[in-house]
């Protein structure tokens, strides 16, 4: 079955095989001079955000890491050091690195713990965005364990009852081992839509859907992505503006999200988070590696969760949906698509990196 | 400052000592067999909802504990064992008794080991409902520790794409330890509302608002709490009807308790779990207790949080709130205002306790 997450239109999209598009993107990084293997994390973390269709989180934010490295905020070989550790924990600090090069090394930090000693929880301070939460969370279903994955982010929502951006978009993921072709996978800011989400509007110049953000001046509901995305503007959290709908639960899972990624871990929480291209953005990371033989036998957990996709699917539907989904499909058959198909890559994202390219005097991208 | 999370109308409730109303819960416990631990327990739970201002988990729910006990669904001393354990993990088989007695030695269980080794984490399996999730989180607290307590329940959410109660309003709680006066404290259902609330509505005969749910015959929203919670109705997810307002977020999040509290443990995942009154209604939950010792200083944890807490509350104010909360305050100010006023109870409940008492030979509430 061919399908993609999003519609494309081929007119304002390049398409470019995986490969290709890994490999500009690790050689980018690369001749910035960061090690071989940390931009074939980096590459991988951001090419797998577009493959399984979060264009939000895929190269369109290349140019951000780029412009890190260049002015030095962002260190290309850190001192990632454990600060503390346990038979199932541990505290990494991640040196002001590549966001997902540190998280990598803790998560695997957190699966090896895991297979050892059924748990592993690993803090993270002093780290940089880490791109798709996800990405953590998947690399522990490799190992058939439970993964999960939380992050502090910068201040770009208003919490309930506030009027500025304040709090972050902090995602939680949660990836496990099933016996259908994916992983069940969830992956979602705890805010209505993240902030690459309304990037993704701001670039196509379209007005985003009413209920997403309110505006920092008046406090009521806008929709102009270029005005949510200044000072005018603020993002609301899951469950929207107040509490009627639940706009409260939202705020708290944000909340809960910093408690762990940045109370715990003495990174910063979501207010005092910084930019990728400012120095010290200290975000912070919250990953658990869980083997479910902790529990019970493998197959019987991954045969459990199978039934439940089973039968989630297979529940009576709304007339107005044309199916219904589990957390995980979408991405994995936008994924097997674009394998076949390429990736398709913004045209103006595509020129981007190819500046990039050319000015660091790396091989452009081919279509 | 005299705070209640809810306007009472006072014609319409009788104000109840909490030691009075703690008083009549155990002594119907005690009367039908339970032991006196045991109906401590369960009054502690009921009486700290209301005392809290969560009456959709208050005494309201006796009757259905009441009725679970009398036709032998729910076991008064169940034989509650330790199935599998190591040093921070195990997982419990509650055999069928209250859910509160369970939660309860199973929280104790995960606090003892993160006391010794920084982590505890705790499934169960064959319970039954527990009461409010944050019971649990918050006994964590008492001991410095984090506090998070997940539950399965039953099947009263349609989630995204789907026209019939399917999925669970599976709750998420966490507690942390503070400087303030009150914990920040997270208690919320994954779904719009809690059914308890909509129960509420129903009893003052009162229509919903426009969100929480839809007819499982068309699929449109419907505001009538009494089809609602008949086969007629179904709550939404958090996040609302479909995926534009993030429906598929607070679907994927009840799926997430579902894993870790259902699938995980061996318990019913929400599509299976029971009533309270039916036998094996095979509850589940998830518990965990974290020490914030393996990162930090116990005191630097709580400093950063009670900072955290003042900056919430001191951001920039919406025009259209009087303030800003944070998670646990509300409950906080409502517990000290009843401690002095007492325990609003609504009359009909007021009634039914009493009916409950008399049948059972308990001396009956009084005002």
């Amino acid at each position: 079955m061919e399908f993609e997450k999003v519609k494309i239109d081929e007119r304002k999209y390049v398409r470019v095989s995986k490969d290709e598009l890994m490999r500009v993107v690790q050689d980018i990084f690369i001749s910035l001079g960061v090690p071989k293997e940390d931009a074939y994390i980096v590459a991988d973390n951001l090419v797998m955000a577009d493959m399984r269709g979060i264009e939000s989180h895929g190269v369109q934010r290349l140019k951000r890491y780029v412009d890190g490295i260049k002015n030095g905020a962002v260190k290309i070989k850190p001192n990632i050091k454990i600060e503390k550790e346990g038979p199932v924990h541990a505290l990494v600090d991640g040196d002001g690195g590549l966001g997902q090069v540190i998280g990598h090394y803790a998560m695997n930090l957190a699966i090896e713990k895991a297979k050892k000693n059924y748990f592993g929880i690993v803090g993270v301070k002093r780290s940089n965005h880490y791109g798709i939460a996800g990405y953590y969370a998947l690399m522990a279903v490799k190992d058939n364990l439970i993964g999960i994955s939380l992050t502090t982010s910068r201040p770009l929502v208003a919490h309930t009852g506030a009027m500025e951006k304040f709090i972050g978009t902090n995602p939680i993921s949660l990836a496990t081992p099933t016996n259908c072709k994916y992983p069940f996978f969830l992956d979602m800011a705890t805010s209505v839509v993240p902030s690459g989400k309304i990037e993704v509007y701001r670039r196509k110049g379209k007005p985003v859907p009413e209920g997403w953000a309110i505006s920092t001046k008046t406090g009521e509901i806008i929709t102009d992505p270029a005005e949510i995305l200044s000072s005018g503007g603020a993002i609301l959290p899951l469950g929207g503006l107040g509490e009627l709908l639940g706009g409260h639960k939202g705020y708290g899972l944000s909340v809960m999200v910093d408690v762990l990624g940045g109370i715990l871990t003495g990174a910063a929480w979501s207010r005092y988070v910084g930019q990728t291209q400012e120095p010290n953005s200290n975000v912070g990371h919250f990953f658990m590696a869980i083997n479910p033989e902790a529990f019970m036998p493998l197959d019987e957990f991954k045969e459990r969760m199978s039934k439940m996709i089973e039968d989630l699917k297979n529940a009576k539907k709304h007339p107005k949906f044309e199916r219904i989904w589990v957390h995980g499909e979408k991405g994995f058959l936008t994924y097997e698509t674009r394998l076949k198909k390429g990736v398709p890559v913004y045209k103006k994202v595509f020129d981007e990196i190819n500046g990039i390219a050319k000015e660091l005097g790396v091989k452009p991208l081919s279509p």
